[in-house]
């Protein structure tokens, strides 16, 4: 039997090469924390979301964070990843980066599942049923 | 006499260190696209947003795209940014990416302009002056 | 009538988000530069690295680099890549980065050409014809 | 009582933000990874290689890796990294790279004690007593 995942929460350090030359991490780099906690979701549903050979994609539609207080070097982190709706063809995702009590970053990001056969242009295409049934909304608010 | 800028065209090419597994641009490199054309507006204005030894600096607050078209390796396109509000302590802007004809990408990006000491933390101050005199509203709506 | 290509020399300037917490680019990004200066060369000569549906590829299998000098926010700099050696299977690059004239860095780069049907290992091919008839090793010893 | 540190083992899984448009990891990603390792052995001998308001760095002079097999997405990884060397002002690396049985690269890096006073050039300096004292040369060549 199968359990869904709705969340997950990812711990993680800050790398040097993450960091710009205000000695803080590039607000690029946010996004990919973003995007490693998303796929450790997945991971933790037993899914990839690119498994090698795929025919089936899925681009981000829509990324967006607030930055309320920084990361350094080596600092230790949380990113809280949480599916808020599953539509038919989108996953809609919030986030919450935390370095102990300190809110360092909140924001969203939505995902498309498209067919990507080589050389062609990407098409929107329904959830297919094995991702469905293996990822849900989170339960609870987020607090 | 100084002629305030308030937006700028990018145009840049497609690097292959820029695209993913997919074989189009990571959405993380949009970011950084946006502030490549954001450091040009401040240059072509007379200004570096991180001159050397300087203790002012402009994190950013609030970054968020919405994606239409992907980009691939080898595309040409345009970064178009524009100052949209200019408050006593945040510059905003819009940007809008295309390649040819087509949206490939909208979004926004606030940055705060903050005191940074050595070893203390960021505490948002106000714009100084020889900014805000290089510096205005985009005169027109962006079509 | 085709004339082969042995050398490029790429301007670019230092990007912020390419420098670390330390206010130098990272030196892991100046692989990245030589790259986008092979690239270019490959241009240059009429051809694209990486075309839409190929299936041939151009893997690294060595790369270094030796630091001489830093290069910060907003610095000028050139790279200067030459073709030093094209085998049966391979070409070899070296690369020098200046900025104005100091020293920044020297190089080399081996690239093979490998068949890389989807989900086939990598194979290592012969150079086809066509990327032969347009590059060269480059003609004179670097300065 | 002080044990140092002469070898360090991360273990590692690809994200995908780190693979290029081929669905390999990128190249020049590999240099990330070897300082990740770095900076994991450093803490692992109860040092920070870039501790907060510090006034040396340790710039990179060499690096250089060559690539036996390609990474993909998802896949676990092993870098195995080892002081060789210290010299008075400089520390001598290997590292390699493994997917389980499979050697993925091999390369060394070249690390060098500098004082980097605000705004002034970067001097190489002796290796302070306090980090002599935790690192070693690595006790037994890399099988």
């Amino acid at each position: 039997m199968i359990t869904p995942v709705g969340e997950y929460r990812l711990k993680r350090r800050v790398q040097f090469h993450e960091t710009d030359g205000a000695a803080i991490v590039h607000f690029s780099r946010y996004f990919t924390y973003l995007e490693e906690a998303e796929h450790a979701l997945w991971r933790s549903a037993g899914l990839s979301i690119a498994p090698p050979g795929s025919e089936i994609g899925w681009p981000r539609v829509h990324a967006a964070l607030d930055y309320h207080a920084p990361l350094r070097f080596e600092d230790e982190f949380e990113v809280l990843i949480r599916i808020v709706a599953i539509e038919t063809r989108k996953i809609r995702y919030t986030c919450r980066l935390t370095r102990g009590e300190t809110k360092i970053a909140t924001g969203a990001l939505t995902i498309v599942c498209v067919s990507h056969e080589h050389g062609q242009a990407l098409r929107a295409i329904s959830i297919p049923p094995q991702v469905l049934e293996r990822l849900c909304v989170a339960p609870e608010p987020e607090r």
